[in-house]
This record gives C-alpha cells, structure tokens and sequence, in this order.
C-alpha cells in the first residue's frame, strides 16, 4: 500500500465566514492562507500544509485528496485506474496551493479524488523538538487531525472493488442485506492505514457527502466537544455514542452550511491480514449507533 | 435538614425472573432477600440492607424511601406533614423487611413516601477495613448506589412546597415557562444532600414514575454501561449525552417491564446557600439534553 | 450539622506575583481582589466572593474558614469550642474582606479556623439563568471549587474530638497503628458535607499544612491537570494515581511558595450514618496511593 | 513495508503456574495452548494464534516476532539481513506452534527476531459477524492486544540502521545527547505501523527486555489495569502517568518473574512521512514521564 491517509477535504459552504466561525472557533483549526473565495484550514497534529479548504458557493465535496508515500507510484495508480475503467488527469504542482503533482480520479460514483505524493510540510502545534503533549493555546474543539469521509454511491460494490484494485485499501466492515453471496452490498468501510476506515461508502445518489470526520483523542474528548457544540449552537445530528462498527466514539455535527462533520474518538486497529467484519441489514442500527440501535431518518436521508 | 438520602425505591414489574436478569444480570445489583411475589435488591457500596425492592404485578412506584438521620425527628416531620395537609401514617418495623419504625407520608401528587431512621445496615462489598476501591467480582455495570427519582405532579407546585416546607428539601434548579413572578413552575429539582437533587418532579398526571436514578463513577463508566445495554439488549431511551440541569452525564433506559432507570454520573454540589438555577421553557431541550438540544416524543410521554 | 464546607484557605506565598502564575495562569482561578500585600481568588464554580487568599510572606497556613448554615449557630460552636477548652475570639465583618460576622477557634494542633454564616455572593461564572455546562474561557486547569485540606497535628486523636464534639464531623475514614482499643490513630478523614473528607489531619508538628485540594469533575480532567502542570513547569509530588483512603484519583504538587496543592476527582459519598473505615498501618502506603503502593520521603515530610 | 506488527512475545518466566495467575487472571488474556514448559496465549482482540509465549526458566526474553504481509517478502528480509552483516537462519512451519515459515535474525543487540507471514488465525473473541463491541466475559484488565517492546543495546545507532535498512521502519522519535550531528544517540523508537512505536531500543546491555506493552482503550482503562494491580498485588514500576515521547498514558508493571509489562493507551498517528521529533538529554525525564518528570533508580537500571 502506498496511500497513506485522508490528505485533505476540499468542500463547498455558503458563507465563508460564518464557516469560519464553526470550523475555526468551534473546532479550532486554524487557517493557514487564504484565496477569493476559498480558505485553507489545518489541524494542530498535522504536520502537512493543510487538510481542509472551504470554498464559498453551495455545499458538499468539491474533491478529496489522498496522500500516497511515493511519488514513482502515482503512476502506477493512474494505469490502474484507467484499466479500471474511470476518468483520470494530472494535476500539476500549483493547481492546489502548496500541493505537489498528481493524479485526479474520478471515482465510480462520480466523487474527485486527488492523490499525491508531496505537499509542503509547515509542521504540527508542537513541533519536533522536546514537543508538549498539545498546544497550550488550543482554540474550541482543538481537532488534532482529520481522519475519513462517508460518501454515498448508486454501486457501492463498484467503488469497493475500485478502492481494493486501483488503491490497494481493504474491507475493515461490510454491511450486506444477507450474509454469504446472495446479499447485496449496503455499504464497506476501508482502510490504507492502521485504522478502521480511511473511507467508507454507502448505498446512495453519486456524488453526495454524508460527512467527513475529526479524530478526537478519547471520549472524554467527545463529551467536551458535544458541551461546545451546545455553546456554540452547533445543530448535532446524533450522539455521543460509540458505533458498532468500527467501535468508535461519536458525535455527527453539520457545519453551518448543511455539510455533517463528525467527531469520532477510538475504534480498533486494522492491519492487511484483518478479517473483514460483516453486518446484516437486520442489525445495521446497531451497527451503526450501538448504545441506542435507532436510526433517524434525518441521518440517513440528509447529504450534501 | 435531616432527610439524608433517598434510601429505597419500591417498584413493581410484570415478571421478577426477566426483572432479575436485568437488575442483577446487567445493572449488578445483588438479590439479598426474597418474600412472595418480592425480591430485595442492593448495590455494591451502600451499606444499608437493600436500596430496591421489585414486586410482581404491573408497573410503576409502590412507593419509595428516604432515610433520615435521627429517628427523634420522625414524629416532627409528621406534624408538619399533617399541618402541610397531607395524609400520613405510622409504619412499624417489619413493615418492610429490615425496616424500622417511621412515618409513611401521601405526597399532593399521591406519591407515597416513607421516612425511617432505621434500616439493618449489612455493608458495603468492599467492607470497613482495609478496602479495595471497588469489588474484584462485579456483574454488568455493577452500579454502586442509587441517586435519585424523578416522578411527575399535576401541581408541581405544592409538591415543591411539601418538599421545601416538610422536609427541608431545597430546590437546586427549576423550569418555569418566563422567569420572574408570572411564571408557571414546570419542573423541580430538589437536593437534602450535596448532590443537585435527591427528587424531581416535572408537570405530568400525579403518582406516575418518570424514572429512578443510579449514580456511576463518571462519563467513562456511562459508555461502558451503554455498551453492556447493547449487549444485553436494554431498551434505551437517550443518551449517553449530558443534561443542563445537573450538569449530570446520562443514560435513559427502561427495565423490562417498561420503568425508566437512568445511569448518571458527576453534577456539581448543592449546599443549603446554593442559589438556585432558573431554566426558562424555551431552553428547556437545552436543559434536559444539553448536546442534542431535542426532546423526543417517547422521553416526555411514557410514565409507569 | 450546620458547618457546611471548607470556605477559604488563607496561606502564606513568598512571592504573590509568581504565585499568581500559578493559582491564576495555571489553575484558573481568577483574582477577585487585592489589598497591600495580599491576592483574594475564587474558582468558577464557587458562588461565594472568594476561596483563596494568598499573603506575601513566608509559608504555611494562615487559617481555614468554614462557612456554615445557620448564623445562630455560631454562638454554639463558640461554647462547645470554649467547653472543649481552645481559645476562641469573635471576628467583625470586615476583619476578613467580604465575609461577616464570624468566631475564630484555634484547633488543639494550633491552627485556626474561622467559621462564619455570611459572605458575599457573587455568583459562579455560568450564572443562574440557563447556564452552560461550564465557562467557554476557562483558564488552565480551569479548577472549579477548593475541595478540602489536610494539617498535621502532634495529637490527631484531640483534632478528631475536637471536629467531632465541637463541630459535628464524623471520620469517615482512620488510619491507626493496630485495629482495635489499642491501636494509635495516626490519621483521620472527616466530613461535615458528602464527601469523603472536608478536613483531614495526620500525625505531625502542630500548625503545619500538607496540603490544599481542588476538586475536579473526573479522572480525565486529573490528566489534562498534570499534562498542565508539566507544561507550566509545576513541580509534582505524586501521581496522577488513585487513593485508597476516598477512592478518589489526585495528583500532588507544589505551588512556586512550596505550599502542596492536590487536584482531587472522585471519592464515595458518605452521610451522618456512613460506617467508618479503618486502615491499619501496614497498609498505609496502599491506603494513601493505592495504585504504587509506596510512599515517598517528600510526600511524608515537606510541609509547610 | 510490509513488516505489519509485533506478532509474539517469547519470555522467559521463573514459574508458570504463578505467571498464568498474572497473565490469564489479572491481565485477562487466554490460554490457547500448552507444551511441556511453555504456555501460549492470546488477547481478546487479536485474530492470530497466540501473542505471548511464556517459558519455564529463567527471566528475560526468547525472541520476538514480528509478522510481514507478504511471505514473498520473507527472502527479501533475510538477504537484507545478511547484507547488513547479522547472523539469519530459516525457520520452518512448526518451529513455533501455529507459525509458518520465517526467518530468523539476530539483532546488533542480540535479541532474536522472528519473521514470518503466516500463523493459523483462531479469531477474535468478539467474531466478524455482527459483533459485539467488546467481550462481555473479559478477565481481569481484559488486555486487547500486545502493542510493543522495548529493549536495550549497547550500540542503538546499529539497531536502529538494521531497523531502518533492513525492515523498513522509521523511527517516530530519538533521544540524543545533544541536537545535531554530534548529539549521541540514546534511544529510539521505531514504527512499522501508525503507531508511535512498534519497537523501541535504549542504551543498555545486550539482550534484555525492558518491557512489553499491552494497548489499552484509554485513560480510563490505565486507571481501571492498576486498581487490579492493587487488587492482585502486582508490582507496580511507574504510573499511571503519560509519556512526552509517543504522547501515550503508561502504568509498568512487574510480572511475578520480574518481567516488566506495560499497559499503554493513546498516542498519536505515524505515516511514512511523519517528521522525526527530537528529545535533548536534558528533558529526558519529561519525554519518559511527561508528568511527574522524575526517573526512578529502578525504572532505568531493572531489565530482565
């Protein structure tokens, strides 16, 4: 594997500055540059240039950008997703600031996918040398990093095999209507990296969000989230409670544009030999929001 | 004040076997007696000989108990009850099992109370000398007391009243519809201890139990509580989130019978000067569910 | 019982403007007054006018204030102290900014504590309308309230009859040198509210302080103090660890003066019928800090 | 990379029956198997065979292994290996119960090192259908799963080329004498994962264990593992505490043979290009104990 991580979230919203004031004060990251029209956003423990840019006009996902370990793969990348039957272009050094060249793929269910191998690195809050554990001025929130997307696809299954042929991710959890070969495939989180998912999919119109996620150190860290998201009149979707899928910790939020964020705190670690964990349809609420095993309907019919 | 602490909650449920498996099998309370038709139940770190007592037939709140420190001021709260205009009783020992003499009080919401000073105290799991912060063999959540009891009045008013002018309850928060003089009380929420409150009442059909409280250690205590709900297939209402009022984290949950029970942790200390807290009905959501800031149908109706 | 807490600890500080780094920058507390010499500080969520003073010059305890209930009361425990046989003398409003009317008493172990009925309310820092969770500005470790003290005493066995006959405190907890009639106490815990301790006092020189605690909401929060404290450059003494005697989790340091301070979460509640537990000396160390197990020579000989 | 985890533990150990009390009761992990001498086990949350090989005899470690992805990458290693100038051998199927082919490389240091890409998968104890988010049956601390070793070498600078010239890893973070080209190095800690570590080496003897490592869920966990400590009479080394190098919260802990365990939990994510942080000698104690910043006698000089 190659892809390392959730680079950056590129997405649209409303009103840049009321933005601002969720995913500055509320969460805490911190801009880093700005252009017309766009702001250019990181977390305290990422140590790359940026990982979200927010662009004034509509909402959801203008693209999302993975980053791969070596340049010398992108193309190799490229072929495959060609062979794979789907849209490719290169990117060059500059189309998005202080990212290096890439690829751009356009995913089966129409979702842009940028991968690239180099980005300026500005360096974490804390920095390399005798670091503290955390910032000491940390502002709101005070998200250390980004960790995944959930979007939605009309073929789930074709976007799975494009993520495990093309990008080398596997299935951490798959929800089928019935187990064995005769069930269909309702959703499947992935992973490239140690955790449960890097991305997921699930059943639904191509091209939509239904959230991209903060990690969060622990629960403790979820409550104290959940108690500013009320101070702040953050409108919350669902929890805190922990997922039975994946294992972890959550709360889903919406920026003040309408796009679901989540704050998600723990869950088990993946490797490439991890057995692939299966949900029925009949057990998807719990799978989803263990404690209460309830889905509302405004969680599963609201995207962007 | 010499109230001290809500000591037993008398409830019945519509089957003792499934009831068992819940209160000992899941929440860990340890049966330590049984009559017809009854069982006795403790949890881990109260001394006193049982803090619930489950009778079969129907739902809802047999009555419940609060012990006072000095059996010399049982007879005066009688008085004061009698001039209040409530209707009492003298209960004898053996009234309830391990239970001494005291005074058995009719709330204005009927609500039956009882008042005792002695109860056969047979300790805590971890005893007196030398001992372990918590028992080595807990079952399920293994809850270490109860807290607290929320019923509901058609005048909550008077209830408030009889609390304050009978029994030296004082109150720590309360919803009215507008602050000030012309405000129509909706809820209360009254402390004898250092804890925000030892009773709720909020406005609701008379004698009816919203629910009854168990104290855990802190948030991290109310997942794992959650998870064991999943796993044991409890009914939850809300939650894990935390409250306004009380500042308390929560789960609400029913027993198989359909009585609410809550897990709830931390909420900040009550002394007699505390000033209390007004919550005004139009950030009543807030209050109750300080995250999420909903209320759902099924919190606000369902009463036993 | 009328005594209702541990009002104000008024110490001594070799330097007020470093310790104002630490009680404000890095606990929280926000000063509320000043005179020549002398720094007043509350912490949020204390709705009295303050709960600290600190005095420039030297170290150590200057007394304790115990706020309680009932202002007639005071002219009782005057008696009862006066009958115990300790010095005792009326204080004026005014003597102490802020606080009425009050009797000053000078414990067997020579320190003295002031007990009073009136201070002026100012009001915790989220109100009393609508309030939030807690304060969005917190500063540092954001301390809520002070907690409780322990002082050594030549004669701990005169302190503790002294806190029970005079001033209602019931031991929730003693260490002695053998169970039994002919054991030696060396240490006592006691309360007058629901906590484990308001006042502790172990074998030692007459007047001196071990230490002053804070409270805080959870073992979470005892972490994010210590990850504080390292940051600031606070010398710690022990911990983050769990307390066998409470059951509460702490950690000890020293304020820049040298005076100890604990952050303290946690504990059991007790009430006027709590059965006192009993520590034998062979398990002191798992009494004190029940995780390690050990003691150190700092922790059992610096006071001030 | 395709070196994907510490896969096993093989220590040495002075008396079995003694070390299962510790292992199986206070830790919780299984017993999956047993030979003359030698007892496998396995955490709950770990898929492979067994994690931990105790020995009969003496103290210390046997070996360590570390498992690949790719069995074709397994001549890769060896070759590597033998480049760099260490002694190899093939292992075969059997060598090790459940373990496939390997090989097997001696460190500069002169541990052993295992690497193999196939072992028999038994599962989890929670499965891959629907499952729960934990067992409800766990055992005492109720380990996950083993996370990392720490070991000592007379020359670190050697062990960490061989990690990084022959197996791919990199390190996370270095303690040198001073920053710079001159600065000698005195530990390092090397990831194959996202972790903070999968290894580390200090300056030391050859050939000893400092500790293996246990991953925990979180803060609360390192408080729940060292009340069983207390329970079990485990010896407790250090904590609960967090580390400034990994970030992560740490009790160790002492096996009855004298081995030193740790449970870990927390710390951040690692990539491919994450940047190396530097620790100078002089805040060593901070980068081992963030919190208490003070190294004990015994911390540094006990190994097995």
């Amino acid at each position: 594997m190659s892809v390392m991580r959730l680079g950056y979230v590129h997405t649209r919203v409303t009103d840049l500055a009321e933005s601002l004031k969720h995913y500055h004060e509320t969460l805490g990251m911190q801009v880093v540059a700005e252009e017309p029209g766009k702001v250019f956003l990181k977390a305290w423990d990422e140590y790359d240039h940026h990982s979200v840019v927010l662009e004034e006009g509509g909402v959801g996902l203008v693209k999302l950008g993975y980053k791969v370990e070596r340049s010398a793969d992108l193309e190799d990348y490229e072929k495959r997703a060609q062979q794979f039957g789907v849209l490719t272009e290169r990117m060059s050094k500059g189309d998005n600031l202080a990212v290096g060249d890439g690829v751009r793929l356009v995913l089966p269910s129409d979702h842009v996918v940028e991968l690239y191998a180099d980005v300026e690195q500005t360096g974490t809050a804390t920095g390399v040398l005798n670091p503290e554990a955390w910032p000491r001025d940390l502002v709101g929130v005070g998200v250390p990093r980004i960790d995944h997307t959930l979007i939605t696809a009309e073929d789930p299954v074709a976007v799975e095999r494009f993520f495990s042929e093309v990008l080398d991710f596997r299935a951490s959890e798959r929800v089928v209507t019935e187990p064995g070969e005769d069930g269909d495939l309702l959703g499947s989180w992935m992973f490239c990296s140690n955790t449960p998912h890097d991305i997921a999919f699930i059943k639904g119109p191509n091209g939509k969000l239904h959230h991209f996620a903060y990690q969060l150190a622990d629960w403790s860290e979820i409550l104290r989230a959940g108690d500013l998201f009320a101070m702040d009149d953050v409108s919350v979707d669902v929890g805190p409670t922990r997922h039975g899928i994946t294992r972890g910790t959550t709360i889903y939020f919406f920026d003040p544009s309408g796009n679901r964020n989540e704050v998600f705190a723990g869950g088990y670690m993946t490797f490439p030999d991890f057995p692939t964990i299966t949900w029925t349809a009949d057990e998807l609420a719990k799978g989803i929001f263990y404690i209460g095993r309830e889905l509302n309907e405004r969680f599963t019919s609201v995207l962007t």
